[in-house]
């Protein structure tokens, strides 16, 4: 199934996301010339199929004008690249961000670009480890020009409306039932990408929340520690059950209202440790989150799942320690209240 | 694809749920006496092939036994309509509640039919009023025997393995892989339901919060009340983004993280009135999700997500009245705060 | 100051908060019999002008008709002990529950003892161990004639109107500017004291939670991670505060909106331990916060604050930890995102 | 009661914040010169001791060098009036910026005017209309030389130790028990203002929400609608209470561990309205509670209940309206659930 428009792209950086997005466009006729500043992650994708190269000036070099150079680099070397790059670039010549990077960067950036005529174009990209089979949800922000010519990278790479029933309701044509979509101008694809996460914050929390009350629902056979700093289980013949938590995940993948690509993954994981026992539950955060959270915000729009969410995240990592010593101390000031020693 | 261990069934109550239930069975190949008090109900499933039944006493001489007579019914008249079944049944026979009863009053219910020999299996039923054709999630509580009896009727009603790709990490046998799971003891299957319904309630929240920060991602072309009250945007450069949210939501539909059900369903909504002016937002809860919070408090597990989730539908329904108005009478009373009169 | 109502009152539990009642009450010139299983805590009040006594029945018999018991007692042994005190006692006596049990205990206790013409009246009792020299607030249920009989009581324990002052805008007569009310039939009392300790819960958190913000504005001096793993600080020069959280809970005492008995007591453990080393930051709940936010799940109100505080309580404790590892498993499922293993 | 250190001060903006400083400075026997564009403003305090100006220029030629001027505006004028003020002062003068300003511009207007050899002093400033009676908390941001100078107007406009008893465990010197505390350099004083009005607002909503729920206690006596969109109240009799929630609020205010000025000024409200039939509940915000939640999230600290506070502002100024509608929408499209029509 090759495009029927194939194009030609620099990549740059060439991580998992970035690796995975070269061997999708290659599969489907396009031609990649890469670089990484790691040599043996340029030659594994050389024998793939792409031109490699050993610098931004190179790659630039074997790329015909106007030339497409996507980024896919952590956040923070975003700007130093850019810097770099834009040296060797020309003027009609486009710059794709497809990393996580902020939008407000996005609007600096495409200021910075445009006075060397240079064009940008933000690409929020989902799909993690398994886009490559599953294809690459995309948000993309950026002049109409230079997303335009891209369209035939963007519906390569995107997953295609076969991967999903049509929508009943749905009577308008347009790229997003293929999987992509034009937000609007620079940082609409990264700004609708940051809440797309910020989404996913609150999706996770409530699964996680939802199958810990399930484990938890033998509460009422434990042994009940009677003491004034602890309140009793009222019913405890209400807690009595043993539920096994990753069959219920597995059996939430059909038919259920909260079917989703999320209880699928904790399927899985459950699937291969029932007891997670792996995991210590020190839940990072990426920053989206965080940005989503100030958006609304600052939009005034009421957020208490996604702001919920994050502060368990940040809970999760310890770092409501001195809160909860203040907590603990305000106890002990008004009812003398030492602090249990034992974990309950 | 007609079931290979047809059965029989007794349904009473033939709303939207319990008729496609019964439409359903009929189809795969099992044969259904029906009850309702609406007569028309009953006449319109018996030209699609069900027996039809003027009484609960009726519908009880119709069935062979063991009987099995499932209950799909609101749940403040599940307890009458049980008092009056059970008088018509026999030793041996099983009443299946596919409702959404309280978990705590199948356990009470249990006994209640266990002291006249009958079986009680309580059965989570998700799938809305899509579950026609895309297959009903059930989460079945009840004793073994019973239970493993009516597995036939469980199988047709789920909707099968082939509606979701095999979880990769799996290698265990069971019911769950075809969406129904016998969950545990009496109330189990209601308990994992409810929790079920408090997960949503949480996805559906995150969901429409995120979509609502898109929306409003226009913030700052908005003219901007300059008083000691309001807030200025501080960048409104940052927000002057004018998003298709219909779009966004479609697009998230294939490749992204948070694809899912209730992605697909709101999607359709939005590709239909894309500003959702049919709904006033006033958003009903039917209990599920208090109970799921009431089971996290008891349980000592944390659900800030679900209990955020809740509450936000409390409020927009104006049940936060009286607080507002105890915050708006502080702030009088500390700054001479008027309240404004304007909406913002 | 004494009281020119002198009375009678047995008090059964001399911990902490029934030891200073009592000499509360004898300071002014009430007269106390005073029993506890522990029987130096009986002899060290005998030397405080207390009557003792040996045994409920012993102390029945040595209190005038009718008579008036007051249990302080942990939640989980005042039944047991109802149970014993109602078979020494006679129509037309009173016990007052001054504990911290639940409401709807007393609702099923108060019944009871009418059955045997015993009047039972709850007693919400706050103070902590200040309230010797502070007084105690109290929120009474119970009908009216016990509660009028016993005026002289709960004025004597309660702190007077001399200890704030007067509401501006008050005209009504009532003993609530005393410190004490009768809030409604049985279990009001009790209802009242609860949701206080539900409203303590989050005006706790919220003074935590600002207190750790302001101890953490130095969060721009320390070395900022960077990896895809860790959002950097974007403006490290905005948080290079170092504030000594001690002197600002001390600040705001005094004439701040915030200024609050609570932030008293935080003031006074900040300034022993500024950093407040002797508390690990496991808090404890004993009942009442959880209580309240089901009170509030029943009853429709939106309770997120107070829903909030409880769950960052459950979270300090290590009880998301399921929740936790489930969204460390997702992360790893869909983005190959290992935990970090350093604190951050 | 009159300082020994008289000083002379500049103020710009006679609110009634400004104004009233102004009265306990000049009580106190301090010199004040007063301007405002609004000249019966002048004109008013005149009459009461205070030397007016008609502009700043006026304004900086009645003052002795170095000058100290007192800017008490609404923030979004603080800039323009401060590059006025610049022009008429010279090197060694001080400006106080006592108003709301964001933490965040004090940094860079302390720049500016250091530029010039001006010193800048943030002042966060506490008390709201009852400053004039109860005096100032003042968190003060800034250099040494300037802050410790100021120190006599800063020790006026501060309650004084007298207003609180002394912390028990204090052993330190220093303002901040009179009321007045240098927090660190600039912005350090507005930061902790900051703070400590998000601190604010999980205190008030832990109030608020906690007297709903007693307001609400009879929820139990109400109709109950029985329909699949309602969950009916399980146990209605444990809701019957009528309970005087300005009653409540009033017995809080002594002995209890709520007590607290926020306390009090509800009980004042209650006592003129106990309803708040003067209340529609329309909170609004006025920057300070944003700017705190965002500095938590930046400095990973965990503040759901801050967060959360805030979020149930803007829920209660309808500015939830999008996201409720999604809910309905997603929920019309699984169940097939209108919105109820009738406000509950």
């Amino acid at each position: 199934m090759a495009t029927d428009r194939p194009m030609q792209l620099g990549m740059v950086g060439l991580g998992r996301m970035g690796a995975n997005l070269v061997r999708r466009l290659i599969r489907d006729g396009h031609d990649c010339v890469v670089y990484d500043v790691n040599e043996e992650a340029v030659t594994a994708l050389q024998g793939e199929g792409a031109t490699g190269a050993t610098s931004l000036r190179d790659l630039a070099g074997k790329l015909e004008r106007p030339r497409a150079v996507w980024l896919m680099l952590p956040a923070g070397i975003v700007q130093s690249t850019l810097d770099q790059l834009v040296e060797v670039l020309d003027a009609g010549d486009t710059v794709i961000d497809g990393g996580n990077s902020y939008y407000r960067d996005d609007i600096t950036r495409a200021q910075q670009l445009a006075a060397k005529q240079l064009n940008y174009v933000d690409c929020g990209t989902s799909g993690g480890v398994w886009g490559l089979e599953r294809g690459y949800c995309l948000m993309i922000g950026g002049e109409d020009e230079p997303v335009d010519r891209l369209d035939p990278i963007f519906a390569t790479i995107a997953p295609g409306t076969g991967t999903a029933e049509p929508t009943p309701g749905r009577t308008r044509d347009g790229t997003a039932p293929h999987g992509y979509l034009h937000c609007g101008p620079n940082g609409a694809g990264h700004f609708v990408k940051m809440v797309h996460n910020g989404v996913e914050y609150g999706m996770m929390a409530a699964i996680a929340e939802g199958l810990s009350i399930i484990r938890h629902a033998d509460a009422g056979v434990k042994e009940q520690t009677v003491d004034a700093e602890t309140a009793p289980l009222r019913d405890p013949d209400a807690y009595r059950y043993d539920i096994d938590v990753a069959e219920v995940a597995e059996v939430w993948r059909r038919g259920s209202v909260v079917a989703s690509w999320l209880v699928d993954l904790l399927a899985d994981a459950l699937a291969q440790s029932p007891e997670l026992t792996d995991f210590r539950g020190r839940v990072s955060d990426s920053g989206e989150g965080r940005w989503t959270l100030i958006a609304a915000i600052e939009e005034s729009v009421p957020a208490p799942v996604i702001g919920a969410a994050l502060f368990e995240r940040f809970c999760s990592r310890g770092l409501g320690h001195f809160s909860d010593a203040a907590l603990s101390a305000m106890r002990a000031e008004f009812g003398g209240h030492a602090e249990k020693k034992d974990r309950p």
